[in-house]
């Protein structure tokens, strides 16, 4: 047992330190190594594997909505970033300069991409001439680079592998459609593919992105109470069209500016997954996005027959389309359950002389830890079931915790008992003023997480100035 | 006819102009643009569609043999490019530098990777300890930077997109094994995938990659005679590990040095499409790399029944697994055809009023303009086996235009007259000493391209030098 142990021991508990826990496990989970080059992580195998199931089925559903991929240079001529005035002052303090070529020094400093806004609008102005040429809904799947000061893994890095998308209509209602299309699409992919409940909503000035006229964004609730900004969509107008006088030719015969779009996922999910999800054993996958479904670990595999057997259930879950791995290392059986629990797969099988004896194996939910006999004769079906139960099953009890984690509050007081006591939201009114923002977030290092697509009317005054309220704002702390 | 016309006359010839004719491809079936970032592409969704399907396939291949995919940071700290003396000689001079976080310059200047081995050695040092740490078989996909200062699009540009693996092991014998398998997975996969028939060799010292023991190569001959490095495989000894200090304990709890490889492919391969088997018309895409398979393009399509009988189509075909296109729009059925031709799908069906009469519609191969009349019933079983005959009928095309430009020269006279000449490879016996093939390069800019596997003895005698022969090399003009 004392290598179980071990293994088990070596992770922080959550409720004892809850950033050293995540950090436990984006190690011991073995998803990224810390490299020479400081803020860059390198994601490793298994943390590269979810990425690749989250991208292939974010960019199916993406294809679905006509989205078609392309891939933009990496650099950023100093004099294009420069054109739209509010996306400079934005980017321009965090971003990466190249000032050499070679030997020689660049005529121009290239930034690195920290999104690429300008370079789309570059393109964009070259290639839309007529309204035959709209919509164009562009996507590229690249890194990006934010100079940031402090990074934590995942959450914030100063290089970080994300998708785009970057559209430009031929009228403003087009724009926002697309706009919260796309915000849905999120949404919708949080909730059915990462078992991620979120909060839809819209972000207040003060919080939305260098030039866009609005931003939505979608609002998780972490293991501990913070909010996490999982993917945001915004609509630019044609704020981006005049300042790289990208015009179309209408039916008309006349000249308009195109409206556009951008929108944002990024490895940041991989994050979320960890604080939504996890628990003091290790990580905890949706199965739709694990890269092993189930382990199959044989129980005293020297004995004649275990290891034949555990390859013919390998075989028929491998037919079934499930993602499975036999582990026959020497390692012992214990040593086995603790590492795929650290590791998040969301099943094993235990397969021994006394099941095979019975014609039965026995499932073992890393959720629950419920454990079901099976029929050898019926895993190919009955597993396929079990992977679909603990899909909706986890994406109940992530919503169960961000509800129970979701205050109100109607008087200031009230408001920062709460934001300060109880980690979680707290759903507030707002008279629309940056001032009261700012006074939250000195009081209570609080942010305003969105305005939901759901408003409730709490009250009629402002939680902070008493002020008439316009619209109902999801407070939280956050990463 | 004026539009159709015009469509083709606007790429020129490759008799009269071949890099035109390259260009005019590249530009017209939108597969690039430039960019206002100096000798960088946007890869436009018709390019990136072909590396998409360039990607999935070599990713299922590299898979099967165990390979693991992962992410690096695009960032390399000079004092880790200078560990490995040859390999920074080789990089220095083309990297890009980034020397400014955000307002602040940096401590160590940063280069944009140009290729990833001292990142990769910089984990296996952390992460390598026991033998049972081995081997490592890991991949990554992403773009890289080498200041060129000549730059054509796919062939040569500042930034590209490639995929580079790393492997670390505990016997020099796995890592050739490694080496030499990855290089026939090329190979292979060009022949299957891109009906590119390449030459499978060995580097000279002189035209190996940067730090490597030997470079293996795969080399296609292009429409116009020039040779085009395809693919490269590296065995790097225990050089990079000595250089990094990369250590194991091995089952006689001893330390020993790890054994490394690196292999890579690029956005190239789409360069190399073009060139062996485009022709005046246009891109020909080989069906199992082309975005579209087929186009249906209606005849009289205002016609009642016609856009009912062309969608029926679609839909049978896209059930049978085809990736089909239906062109309905208000262009002619002749500019549908120049489109199609240009943009290089590999088949188009023809479908008016008449055939649906017979109740049968006609398939034009963009290879042989063969028109094939198919009963519409039959279409979702013809079409499948249509394209697996354009498939092995264009890499039958592209052999015998290989096999036709290799020449063989027993004399240095005929060596000279040959390359010069005759565009194509030319085979001829060397005597293994650097001089002679940089006199042959002086004399005539052809170099060597490699020492092939399958080696033949044309003469006793090294073609300039006249001193004993080592072995027999193809030499080319290159790109």
């Amino acid at each position: 047992m004392a290598d179980d142990k071990k293994m088990v021991e070596a992770i922080t508990s959550m409720q004892e330190d809850f950033a050293q826990w995540y950090t436990d496990i984006v190690i011991k989970a073995e998803l990224i190594d810390y490299s020479s080059v400081k803020g860059c992580m390198v994601i490793k195998p298994a943390g590269y594997a979810i990425w690749e199931l989250i991208q292939k089925q974010l960019d199916e559903r993406f294809k679905a909505t006509g989205v078609e991929n392309v891939y933009m240079p990496m650099f950023i001529p100093e004099s294009l970033l420069e054109r739209e005035k509010d996306h400079v002052e934005g980017f321009a303090p965090e971003v990466a300069w190249v000032t050499h070529g070679g030997l020689e020094p660049l005529e121009e400093r290239l930034c690195v991409r920290p999104t690429s806004e300008t370079l789309f609008c570059d393109l964009y102005r070259n290639i839309v001439h007529s309204y035959r040429d709209l919509p164009k809904v562009y996507n590229q799947w690249c890194s990006v680079v934010r100079w940031e000061k402090t990074t934590r893994p995942f959450l914030r890095s100063r290089e970080f592998l994300w998708q785009e998308g970057h559209t430009a209509h031929a009228t403003a209602e087009e724009a926002e459609a697309r706009t919260e299309q796309m915000l849905n699409l999120y949404a919708d992919f949080c909730e059915q593919v990462l078992a991620m409940p979120v909060v839809r909503g819209r972000k207040t000035d003060k919080e939305k992105f260098a030039g866009a006229e609005a931003t939505y964004t979608i609002e998780a609730l972490m293991h501990d109470g913070k909010a996490l900004q999982s993917g945001t969509s915004h609509n630019f107008g044609d704020g981006f069209a005049k300042a790289f006088d990208i015009q179309y030719t209408d039916k008309d015969n006349k000249l308009h500016h195109v409206y556009q779009t951008s929108w944002g996922m990024t490895t940041r999910l991989i994050g979320a997954i960890i604080m939504v999800h996890g628990d003091d054993s290790g990580l905890k996958l949706p199965p739709m996005v694990a890269p092993v479904q189930t382990v199959i670990i044989p129980i005293m595999q020297n004995k004649e027959g275990v290891l034949d057997k555990a390859n013919e259930i390998k075989e028929k879950l491998i037919a079934a389309g499930v993602r499975v791995k036999l582990d026959d290392t020497d390692k012992r059986p214990g040593f086995k359950f603790s590492e795929q629990e650290m590791r998040g797969f969301p099943t094993r099988i235990e397969i021994g002389p006394k099941d095979i004896e019975a014609g039965t194996c026995v499932v073992v939910r890393r959720d629950t830890r419920e454990k079901i006999v099976v029929a050898i004769d019926e895993v190919a079906v009955k597993l396929p079931e079990i992977l679909a139960d603990i899909q909706k099953s986890m994406l109940e009890t992530a919503r169960e915790h961000r509800d129970a984690h979701t205050y109100s509050a109607v008087t200031y007081d009230e408001f920062v008992d709460t934001i300060n006591n109880k980690p979680g939201f707290v759903k507030a009114m707002w008279c629309g003023d940056v001032a009261c923002e700012n006074k939250i977030k000195e009081d209570t290092t609080a942010t305003s997480r969105c305005m939901p697509f759901a408003q409730e009317k709490l009250s009629d005054k402002c939680i902070c100035c008493g002020k008439p309220a316009k619209s109902m704002v999801y407070w939280g702390k956050a990463y």
